[in-house]
Order: structure tokens, then sequence, then C-alpha cells
């Protein structure tokens, strides 16, 4: 629907007069009490730039000129907000790009999210005129923008002017729906700093990734939350991302809707396993986004990062309570994010030895009694204590009760210590009374982040640590070199040339055959047609092998029999495969038979599942796993945009439950990790190569040996992925 | 510390006239800006009985008279409040006693939390004083209750009356911490109803089971919240939990200090996978009570069990949203709540299509679109349309957009509608202005409840349809009977009695001989001295075999080159006997060598853990869950006081990760659960008998084949506990 996949994501210049304008025109507007038009020009009744309305009713709306029509404005306007009717947005734009506008809000619906062929039409019509024109849109369908900064309120929700008056602060909101960033933006009304709210409707021309693009260069947007359903061009959302990044500018993605039913239905278990949101999740990793699933975190995460710009001075965290119960807690969920709680330093227990009663515990979690609350000086003695401790990077304070006289008071004394040091410093408001005395001034200070939860402020910390701690090593990472034969694609797109059906499974012998291009080791084999040649075969092979049906027709080869283990001799083998024949022909008498598979059996070791999937949006990603029967158990994975270096590799494994089997539990000396992360990388590069061509891949179970990985089974899915996707249930084995 | 663990909880009347007094003292009553005296008069404002002050400096206090002792009070005292400092609280106590008031009220800190030995004597008087005279003591270390009813703020915080005045609704809350309880209490000031606040401070008397005792007879209380961070008795949690759910109240209970590195150090795989914290909760859910590990979930978990009393009548759940984004999220969090959203009634399909636009979708999740908002006659419409659907047993509103025009509006007609219905009908704030408009309405509202969370939303609907499916079906269960040999402990009694050392591991034959007596297969094995011995005992049990070698002295076999799997002739058995021996004898010179067990080989199956720890508080415990390898991989474990009936047993085996292998999966045919439940009970019934000898049983694994099910190693370790757990890592294998 959007005519914008195509190309690079915008630069702050085109979308300056939209986002930031000097002068902003409003179509529409009007005196009618809920309109769009009076609530337009309500909302701008603080710009700190010049407005006009445009309609030949008025001569002034709201204190502010008014025009018959755009070409009557005394001056070029920057932005045009189009508050009339859908049928009429079209030439209104023309009009806006013919006077020289080069930002446009429309906010009318009944386009494309109506799924109705006209609503489509019409909005394609939009994105045409946007990209022949170079006039910026924001919508249709969209509630509108606000830039805090300038009390450019360039939206219809009531009275938004007003609440965002004297609130700007670091964090920018960018959102595909209005009305989920505005639940955000809210929070200003209770003390948190915003540098703008841009809602982008249904993106015929502006969409998510331009509006992070341009926060990424703009000054006043120190962090940047992004609310999305999806993406339309998931290379788009990688180039706004990496824009954020190398702005040092923290990224948080929440995205709704993650529930692993809402996955396209696949052929593959990688498939199953991980649906769409492990490539968004993936993706939003690999481009340093922070990828965040809770909505109600997202706030107090962003103003963590923005208050907190220079990241950890020290990797300890320090909880400084005056409670023991609260203490305890948030000791629990620290250690639920594997965040650190070190001793504190010889100064910081001397100077807090100074004021803390015999009954309290300097430790940490600490517990230094309410005693140290009596009075000012002794509170901020403590903080002090605390935020100079140089093994702590953050130093949390959990707040209890709440009065005028408590949290009310010492909002304050927290600010003031917050001013002192570079030390990160939060405090959790363990209370129901959730906006009591103090909460506004913790909410709004400049350093200072209040929690309202000792979970969300631990993970916030563990984000936050993990964020500045991949920055400062990215740098130092090797850039990577293809370890595969580059040849090897072309080798495996003949195979695929040849096959006959162009979407779906290739025969474990092909699938292996493309494996074993890309320099992965397969079991040896071989293709007997009769019992006594399978007898031979073995032998020549050696001792135990396996027998498996080979026919394109049969995709579930153990319900027909057609697949027998470890077998020990050549008698074993030719009464096996005699009665592997029988079993198959009595029970699928349809099926072609092409005989006979005899193979190395592959020794024990670690089961890993190796998948791949493409994903629309964001391309080719692969999957490691726990393999065999533990797929199912333990849904144990990572997900990871392919190609992948050896170190991404070691990450991915790292990362996994299996990490504790492959390096060795209750003395056992572990498997041979390296070869797994040899092969991983070599079945990314393949993936790589091929994503235009495969649809799903799962190596299920590649076994990791003492020494060596072996891939004992593999299904490759080919052709168009919808195709495929029909074919639900399809597998080998 | 406490003198109370041998006694049962106190009834309703022992402690009436501590919680609910007429005739209220206050010793130590004063003017004193910020003293406790000052502040308890203050608070006691607005209560409904009378209240003296007893000081020899005032004649009155606050405009309530004072006296000079307690035996000038004009009438008896039914509760006395201790503002004095410690030592002179145990004369006071005792002028209480003499003078005949019920109940007293302790502040005064210095006691058993200390941790030193006069504080802890001090305590132990104060406790003897309460035993001895019947004087019902709350604390010492205690800020006081609040009985909202009858504005008896009886406690020392700030303006504490004041908070309370008007706020009487359904939930009581009980805890060991002031300070948390009040955290939660302080909802009040958002405008949710509470009916007391309980605190009972170092407990050396009353303690947070007789409150809970309390309120389950005490009809202004709903629902009980208990914060706590540990129980001295869990005999008497049970029974004051088995109270509250035999008059039908809710009890959510909520525990400091949940982390597994607070569990003992132990030496069972058991010990380190539950700690403490699993005790808790599986008592809990015998008792009938609501295990809650969120802090922030108490109150909106407590209000939607005391708004909504007769439970579901229907399982499905209604997700009525007027964003097409905020049904996605709620829908999402249903669906990780395992919550049934069913399509909508044709009813309310054609009720809600007068009123929806062709752009909004009837489905479940709904997006009725901000249209059904225009006016509160559709809104009202809609939902009465959703809560008359007889598929729906609750229905959830996402509220977005806050604002006097909108949330604050609705939530008047969103009251209505529930005064209108029998259906669960609650509100998600899905906003960040917390204490918007509206919201207090909302959080007052007898029948809405309010959610700041749509997680949180779900989650409370899961757990008020489990608790009242467990209700209903409660009285179907059949009465349990044992099914192992009565005789049993009397045959490993003797085993123990013949073991020297008391505090330690029992042999593997010992260990298993104890299972044999219960009736749970084990392997069929032989004693050998010498290899040749050894291959002879093959032949006659039958190959593949097992070879240990048997020394009281070693716990770690594989460490020592002590055993050899799969044998399959007499001379594999000779030559890996030989060397065993050899390989033991070089690399554990002094141990003292049996010899070699040779064991029938277990056959191929699922691998099984069972264990068993004796929890302090609550007695014996037993663990079933993955076991072999998986152990350490998944920490997949459900945990039940011992013993369990087949019922208790098969929910526990459906609640594991390792259900789907048991019943099979991709085609494997699944493992004999009978056999798996007839073991657990059994393992259960020898747990239960014997928790006075045995400290922890490891079965690990338990192979649970086809059919059948057999205990391939056993740990046992028995003696004290706390000795025990001294041997930390030692351990049979």
């Amino acid at each position: 629907m959007s005519q914008t996949n195509g190309r690079d994501v915008f630069s702050r210049d085109d979308l300056k007069k939209l986002i930031d304008p000097a002068v902003i025109a409003v179509v529409g507007a009007s005196a009618t009490p809920g309109g769009f038009g009076k609530r337009t020009m309500e909302n701008l009744s603080g710009f700190t730039g010049r407005v006009y309305g445009v309609n030949p009713r008025y001569d002034t709306v709201e204190g502010r000129p008014c025009v018959p029509g755009l070409r009557d404005l005394p001056e070029l306007p920057d932005c045009v907000i189009v508050c009339v009717a859908g049928h009429l947005v079209l030439e209104t734009l023309e009009e806006a790009a013919r006077v020289g506008a080069r930002g446009a809000v429309v906010y009318a619906s009944g386009f494309s999210e109506t799924g109705l062929e006209e609503g489509i039409a019409a909005q394609v019509a939009i994105a045409e005129l946007a990209q022949r024109t170079g006039l910026r849109v924001a919508g249709p369908n969209c509630v509108g923008l606000i830039n805090l900064g300038t009390g450019g309120a360039m939206n219809f929700m009531t009275d938004s002017g007003a609440i965002t008056a004297g609130a700007a602060g670091g964090i920018a909101i960018v959102s595909q729906s209005g009305a989920l960033g505005y639940t955000v933006l809210q929070a200003v009304q209770r003390g948190v700093g915003v540098s703008h709210y841009l809602a982008s409707g249904n993106s015929a021309d502006v969409d998510v990734c331009d509006y992070i693009a341009y926060l990424a260069q703009e000054p006043t947007a120190e962090v940047i939350i992004c609310l999305m359903e999806g993406v339309k061009s998931g290379e788009r959302f990688m180039q706004a991302a990496r824009l954020a990044d190398a702005a040092g500018k923290p990224l948080i993605v929440y995205k709704a809707g993650n529930g692993v039913k809402s996955g396209l239905a696949a052929m593959s278990h990688t498939g199953t396993l991980t649906g769409s949101t492990a490539a968004y999740e993936a993706a939003c990793e690999r481009a340093g986004a922070i990828w965040v699933d809770d909505l109600e975190a997202l706030t107090e995460i962003a103003s963590f990062f923005a208050k907190n710009p220079r990241g950890p001075a020290a990797p300890g965290v320090g909880i400084m309570s005056t409670s023991g119960g609260a203490g305890v807690i948030n000791a629990d969920k620290a250690e639920a994010n594997d965040l650190e709680l070190p001793a504190l330093h010889e100064s910081t227990r001397l100077a807090l030895s100074e004021v803390v009663p015999a009954f309290g515990s300097i430790g940490n979690p600490a517990d230094l009694t309410a005693e140290v609350l009596k009075d000012a000086a002794t509170f901020a003695h403590c903080l002090d204590a605390f935020t100079a401790d140089p093994g702590l990077g953050a130093v949390v304070v959990p707040l209890v009760f709440v009065h005028e006289t408590t949290t009310g008071v010492r909002a304050s004394i927290l600010g003031q210590a917050g001013a002192r040091t570079e030390t990160a410093l939060a405090a959790v408001w363990m209370n129901e009374w959730l906006e009591g005395p103090g909460s506004r001034d913790l909410d709004g200070d400049p350093k200072i982040t209040l929690f309202r939860s000792a979970a969300r402020c631990m993970r916030a910390i563990r984000l936050w640590q993990n964020w500045h701690t991949r920055r400062r090593t990215f740098d130092a990472r090797p850039s990577s070199k293809r370890i595969s034969d580059p040849a090897a694609a072309a080798t495996i797109r003949g195979i695929l040339a040849a096959v006959e059906d162009k979407s779906s499974a290739l025969t474990e012998q092909q699938a292996k055959a493309a494996l074993s291009a890309y320099g992965i080791a397969v079991p040896r084999e071989a293709l007997a047609t009769t019992a006594e040649e399978a007898a031979e075969f073995a032998d020549r092979l050696g001792y135990p092998v396996v027998l498996k049906i080979a026919s394109a027709d049969i995709q579930h080869k153990t319900e027909v029999g057609g697949v027998r283990l470890n077998l020990g001799s050549a008698g074993e083998v030719r009464a096996a495969a005699a009665e592997i024949l029988h079993s198959v022909r009595s029970l699928a008498p349809g099926a072609r038979i092409d005989g006979v598979s005899v193979q190395t059996m592959v020794g024990a070791g670690a089961e890993v599942l190796l998948g791949s999937r493409i994903d629309p949006q964001f391309g080719p990603m692969i999957t490691v796993g726990s393999g065999g029967i533990l797929v199912e158990l333990l849904r144990d994975v990572s997900t990871q945009p392919a190609p992948v270096t050896a170190d991404t590799a070691r990450r991915m494994i790292a990362s996994l439950r299996l990490h504790k089997i492959l390096t060795g539990v209750r003395g056992d000396p572990g498997y041979d990790i390296d070869a797994l992360v040899d092969v991983i990388v070599r079945f990314s590069e393949m993936v790589g190569d091929l994503a235009d061509v495969l649809t799903e891949v799962d190596v299920n179970p590649l076994i990791v040996g003492r020494t060596g990985a072996t891939a004992a089974d593999a299904l490759v899915v080919t052709g168009h992925p919808e195709a495929a996707a029909i074919q639900e249930g399809a597998r080998n084995g």
C-alpha cells in the first residue's frame, strides 16, 4: 500500500518544515466546538511561531488571522494541517504543494485502513502526490504531531496544547498508532519531560522510520520511543535505527501484538518457534535498538536512559534502603536481572557507620533504618556516601511511606544529591498512592529517575548496562569475512533448478548436498535398491548404520515404517531393508520409491536445532536452539539476521540453556563448541546467499560431538514463502 | 523467639477487643509534636468509640480526656496503645492486663529484631505475660492497626486517621512489616476501599496467622492480602489459610524475598532447585490461598476478587476495545495467561452491529472504534451487549486517552453498566497519567476493577478463574487412601537404626531398599567382590548390566571411574569390573570398598526427578520434575506437601514441560504416566511417614518406560536438616 518501500529514510532537512515549522496554516480552522478545526487552533495557542487559519467563513479563529484559501496567506506556510473531510484532502494537498508548503498533516480517515479499494486508491494518490511534489505528508488517518519545544501541538486531541505546555524534556515518542503513542505522551501529566510526539497514521508518505531518522539528528530528542504494529520495510527500519545508534541515542522499540500465535503457519520447527516477532527483536539487537515488550515500562526505561546518557562508570548496583523488606524485594529483582550487588567500599561503610544505628545493616542491600530519614542532612550524607562508592554505577533508593513530610521532602534532597554526582540515581516508588507527594518532582527531575516498580527499575539498569557495553565494545569487533566456499551458492542453485516442483521441500539427499556444499558435515550415505545392495553398502560405510526410505512422495518416513536406526551387521541391515520396503509398500502404496538410503549413524552428542526463515520485512534470519526432543520441551532458541560472524554465533550459543550441556555438566567434558560455531557461520552464509529462493530450512538434529558436528537430518523448503506456508505440516524425517 | 509455635490460631473472640475495640486507652498520649503519643491521638480523632489519654501531665489531649494512670480510667479499656519507651513496656502491659484490657499495641523497638540477648529476653517476657494474662499483644516493634470501619487508626503513622477516613471497603491487609503493608494501604489515596490494616511487627504474641483467622470470620473483610517475610509455624499458617478458604474469602499471599539464592544450601538437586519459597507456594496452593509474587499487583488482584465474589459464570473473556492496538495488546496478555477469548455470541454481534461502523471489528478482541464513544448511550449499549454475552464470564475494557471528557465521563457509564450485570467487568488504564480523570471513581467503584496493566488484568482473571474452579470441584475429590504398605516405615526405620553416622547419606543399596519397601521398582542387583563373581552375577541377572563401585566412602562414583554402563557380555563385565576396582583403588586410595554392584540396566524411557526436602515451616514436601541431564537445563519442577493423592500427582505431572514428552511427541507413543503417578504417591507416602528422620531424598533418574517405572539411582540423606546441609555437595552417583 505504501509507495515508499524502495526509498531511503527521509533526511532531517526533508522533514524539518513538517515537524519544526515556523509558519503553520490550518485548513478548515473553525469555531465549531469539538471539530478538528477548532481543536487544532486551540492546541496551537502556545505555538512560538505563526499560525493562520484557512477558511472563507472566518476572519479570525482563536485570535489568529484566517484567510479564505492557502494562496491568500501573507507568507509561505511551512506546514499545512488538513482538517477537511476525506474527499477534499487531495486537492488541499495539491494546493499546499503549489503555494510552497513542505509539510502537511492529514487527519481524515477512510483510506487504506478500511481495506476497501477506493480507500486504498485514495491513499495511493496521496503517496504519489507526495513523491511528485516533495510535500512531506503525515497521515492520512493520523492524530498529528507535537513539537513540545516550540508548543507546536499540530493535532486534534482535546487540550493537547495545554497539557504539553511547559513539559519539554528529552524523550521523543514515535508511534504508528496515534492513540497508543498518546498514552505514553500523557506521562507529561505526572511530570515526565517529552520532546516530540510524532504519529504516522497510515504512513502514505512519512512513516515511523523517517521520524526516527529525523530525531536521530534533532538535538532536543535524547531518547526515542517507537511504538509500532510492524514496518513495511525492514531495511528502512534498520537504516533509521542505525542512525539513532550512530547519534548515540537509545532507540526503545515496542511492538503491539507479540503473541506467538500471530506468527505465520510454517512447515519447519523454526517457523513455529519464532514467529515474526523474533525477526523484529533480532533486527533491533543488530541495529543497537532496545526491545521492550512491556507498554507500562517504556516511559521509565526511556527516562533512565535520558537521564544517564554516559552509561555506568562501574558495573555494580547499590541498594540504599531504609526498610529491610524493601531492600530484600529490590535485591530479589536485581538478582532476577543478573545485576551485581557488590559489597560496599570501605569508605562508604565508614561514612554510613557515622549515622546508621546498630540495628541497621550497612550491606548491599543496605537497611539504613528510618533513623537516617529523621533529618535532611543525614539522608543526604547517606546518598552521597552511596553515589561516591567507586564500585557502584547505579544507586537505587526505595521509597516506602508516601506523605508530604516524607517523599514530599525527600524528593528535593534526592534531586540535589543527584545533581552532585555522575552516578545514576533511581528511586523506586513502592507505594500504591501512585501520584503522591514528591512523585511529580521526581518524575520531572533532570537526574533522578522514578520507577513505580522494583522489577522495572532493575530491568532498566540491566538494559542500560547492556546498551552502553555494546557501544563501548562495538568498534573493537573484527570485520566479518565469509568462511564458506563462495561458489557453493551456484552449486545449490543448480540443484534447485533441477527440482520440478518449485514450492516444496527438497529430498533429504538434496538438502544434505546443499549443506555439504557449504562445508557442513553430513553422514556418508549410499542409495540401495535392494536389501542385498543395502548390506553391501553398509559393509563399505562401516557399522552402525541407519536405513531410511528414499522417496520424494514420503515426508513422514517414520510413520510408514521407513526408518531403522543403529544396525550393527550385514544381516541386520539385510533384514531391516527388506522390512522397510515391505512396510512402505503396504502403508504408502502409491508412493514412488527410489530405494533405501544407507547412512553412517552419527555418534552421540548434543542435539542442536539450526533453522532459518526469510522474514518478509527483515530478510533471512537464522535460529539456533536446543534440538531433537528438546525442541518442543524447551523452546530454547536464539535468532539473528543472517549471515552472522563467529562472535555472534558464540553469543547466540551462550544465550541458550543448551549452553550448559555444551560446556559440560556434572563432570561431563562438554562438546565441540568451536565446531558448532563453524557450522552456524556456514549455515548463515548459505541462508544469506540463497534468501531469494529458500523459504525455510531446518537442520534437526545437528549432532555436536566431542569433536566435530554433523547434520543428521535436514529439511529445505524452497519457493515463495506464502505458497510454502500453505503446506503446513509437511516435514521430512 | 516466639512462644506461640505450639498453639492454635487465636479465635475471633480472642482478638475482638484488640482489633475492634469500643474503648481505647493511649498510654503516653501527649501534645509533643511528632511523638507517638500525639500522632496516635490525632489518628484516633475519627474513631467512633471512646478514647482516653493516659499521662499524668495532661487533663486532655486532642480534645479527649486524659487520666494519670490506667487504673484511673472511668471505664474498662478494651485495647491499650502503648506509646512508652521500651523499658517501660512490660510494666505497662502488666497494668493493662490488671485493669482488664484484652488487647494492646506495642510500638517500641529494641526487642528481638536487634538480635541482642537482652532484646530477645525482653520479648520473651512480653510473650510470657500475654500467655499468662490472656492480654493479646500486637508487636513489639509494630506500626499498629487500623480498623477502617470504626475509624480506629491505632497507629503512629502521620495522618493515617485522615487518609483512611471514608475509605472503608472490602480489602483487608495483614502484614509482618508495617512499612510494606502501609504501601498497599495507601491505595486508599487513589480511591481503593480497605477494611483493615493489621501489622504484626515482631509477633511476640499475635502474628499474621492470627490476623488471617480473625478476618476469616470478620464480615467487613471480603479479601485478605497477607504480606510476610516468613512464618514461624507453617501449621498455624495452614490453619489460618483454611479458615479463610472455608469462609469463602480469597487469601492473597505475598512473600518478600523469593530469590532462589535465599534457599538453604542443600545436598540434593531438589534442595537447590526449589529453595524454601517453593514450600510456601505449595502450602498456599494446598490451603486454597493465592500466591502472588508481584508487590504492585496485590491491590488490583485483591480488588478484582472482592468485586466479583461469585466467580465466573462462563469461562470466556471478552475484550471490548475502541482502539485496534489496545485490543491486540490485551489479547496478547490474555493468550499469555491461557485465557479463552471465544467468538462473540450471535446476539452480541447483532447488538454491536447496530452501532459499530464498517471499519470497526466485531470480534474478540473487538475494535468498536472511537465512534461508539461519541455518546454515552452508545457506549452503554456496547457494554451491555458484552456483559450479556452468555459465553463471557469477564469483560475487559481498555481505556486509552485520558481526559475529563473521556475517562472522566466514561467512569460513571462503566459503573452503571457494572451495576446492571453479574458479569465481571474490568477496565485497563493504558495511560501514563496514572491518576487521571475517572481513575478515582473506577478505583472506588463497587463493581468495576481498574487495572493499570493489561498483563495484571489478565493474570487476575486467570487466578480468579482458578480459585473459583478449585472451590467448585473441591468437594468432588475422593478422600485419599494410602497405597503403600503401612509396615514399610518400620522396615526403613530398621535400616536407619543400623546406620552408624546419623547425619549423612545412605548407601545406594540402602536407599534403594527403602524405595523397594514402599513398592517402588528398583533394578535387580548383586554385590560382587571379584571380577569373576561380577561376570557370574551378570550372567544370572541377564544383559545388559551396569557396574557401580560399592563403597560408603565414595559419594561421587563417576569421578573415580566407579561406574560402567551397558555391558553386554560376561567378558565385558569381567574386564569392566577389574578396571573399576583398579581405578577406584588408585583414585580413592583410602576408601573402604565393599565390592562391585552388578545391576540390571534400566531400559530407555523418560527421565524423571523425584525429590523431597523437609521444610522447617511446612514439613515434608515432594518435588517432581524433569530428570537426568534436564535437571540443570530445565529447572522444570512441581512441589507439593507430602503425601499427595493420585489426583495431585497427576496435576503435578500435567504442570511440567516434561508432560509433553510423557504423553508423546512427534508420533512417539509416550510413556507410562499411570506408573509414574503410582510411584509419586508411594514416594510421597514414604516421605510423609519418615519426615522426622529424613532430610533430603533424590531419585534421579526415575526411568519411566513404555510400561512401568524404575528408580535407577537414589540419594537418601538422614539426620538433622542443619547438620546435613553443611555437607553441601556430597552426593551419590
